[in-house]
């Protein structure tokens, strides 16, 4: 069974503390996908134009990445550059839509018989949009943004509605229930329907809350990141990616999915744009969680 | 065998988002000595003026905590008040020093057959002077704050040439090497002879570093803090009452230290002043405790 990832597919200019990176492959949807490939066949839902570079696009069939659902159309991709002071904020400095203004998402029949589902960080509408041309998935989940919390909860809450697992980081999850607590908060959106919120605390790991469980995972500990970008989507890729293996949504698939999630994030950071991500083995990414599971038993 | 706490003892003025108390007990030694009381023998080497509450005393010995150190002086008692605006951050409101001032830790005679010797967070001079009256120790762990950090840093680096544990929170290791990662920043620390770091992170729990080693626990979950007072201190003295029965400091033993002082240090801050700390039983204890493990593995 296979993954579908539905987000933006980009060109990031990027500075850190650890260097700087022009016009570099980025975006949720590719993130995601590629975490997500090392588990399962992932599938991209996304728009690029037709300056997109050929060596992204080689790139991604290398990985085993379907692009029947990426649509290439006349114009310019989207672009986003980013300066990152700290490693827990970035200041955007620029975002150039382009052809991802008019972005509407279509999932191609090859996607009809998967088994997850990842919608990425997009307009709530969007996702609403793909989640009503799917049927039969198991796993539905979504990520979102501080920037849609504010223009848009009522869309937000429609979604979380039909999705089972949530992916939100501790100060989303804040605004969106208006509380400090992150476990009375949870509680208030696994109400709406979710099964479970995965909330990511950056360096910190992330917990995973249902309605009668925890778990908790450290980050993996690094002592060099170069660049954050796309932490949340490589987790929440790898983490819908383990889970197409996996028709029953139990606490054990929970927790290997955060451990591969955790894992594979930490290869990310590493590296600028996606370089942490492309020679990588699944061998190495268990040996790594294995590794993880030592230190946390 | 027993737990040894050199430290301050206060009568704290506390305000929080969840109320205020006034004149109540505190200081690190009261909140060590009441959370390794749990585990073990707990002495108290600390100073009191004349004005200290007898109702004071008489918990600390109805808790079976031995009073031969407490030095009951004239004048008056060390104070504190703080202010949290958030549960992360205290503003010191005032502190009177008092009896504290001139404080110059003695430990009796019936602290010489001890297995375990938490240095609180006081004047690192008066840590060593502490070092110099014991041997055969199986145990050595030394707490501190910013404030000395800044003011004497090498006499915290002799103290820590002397210890094999050591309790910082992250702002401190990072203050105390001048590096930002805590990987490195520990590294740097254990370079100077401790076994193991026990970096304190708050409301994400804990990380104990050693030179071939880590384990990680989160922080138990809490949906309503009251007053976070004490929590290191607490943590730091369930942590070291655990470990003054285990002659052996392996990995195993850490583990279970750490996971009994972040169930008791949330026990703490559940309540205002060492309320959380003085209606629990060990079974009660145990039981938060296998629920951490189930949440963390």
């Amino acid at each position: 069974m296979s993954l579908v990832i539905v987000g933006s597919i980009g060109l990031d200019s990027i500075s850190t503390p650890a260097g700087e990176i022009q016009n570099a492959l980025g975006g949720s949807a590719i993130y995601g996908a590629l975490a997500g490939s090392f588990f399962t066949d992932a599938y991209i839902v996304g728009v690029v134009g037709t300056d997109f570079p050929i060596d992204g696009l080689n790139l991604l069939q290398q990985k085993g990445i379907n692009l029947d659902g990426l649509e290439v159309k006349e114009g310019k991709t989207f672009r986003w550059s980013g300066k990152y002071n700290t490693w827990n904020k970035v200041e955007t400095l620029s975002t150039e839509l382009n052809v991802f203004a008019d972005f509407s998402p279509q999932l191609p029949e090859s996607c009809k018989s998967c088994r997850s589902l990842l919608l990425a960080n997009i307009n709530p509408s969007l996702q609403m949009q793909v989640l009503n041309q799917v049927s039969g998935y198991s796993h539905l989940a979504c990520d979102t943004m501080n920037y849609w919390i504010y223009l848009c909860p009522k869309e937000i809450e429609q979604v979380l509605r039909r999705v089972n697992i949530v992916f939100m980081n501790e100060d989303e999850v804040r605004e969106y229930t208006n509380k400090e607590n992150i476990y009375s908060a949870a509680r208030d959106i696994l109400s709406l329907g979710p099964q479970w919120i995965i909330v990511k605390r950056g360096e910190y790991g992330s917990v995973a809350i249902s309605n009668d469980d925890m778990y908790f995972a450290p980050a993996y500990p690094l002592e060099e990141v170069k660049d954050p970008t796309g932490a949340g989507d490589s987790f929440a890729g790898a983490f819908m990616g383990y889970l197409a293996n996996h028709n029953i949504l139990n606490r054990a698939v929970i927790k290997e999915a955060i451990l591969y999630g955790t894992v594979i994030s930490a290869l990310n950071v590493a590296d600028f744009s996606v370089k942490g991500l492309i020679d990588k083995t699944k061998a190495e990414i268990d040996v790594n969680k294995e590794q993880l599971v030592k230190w946390t038993t």
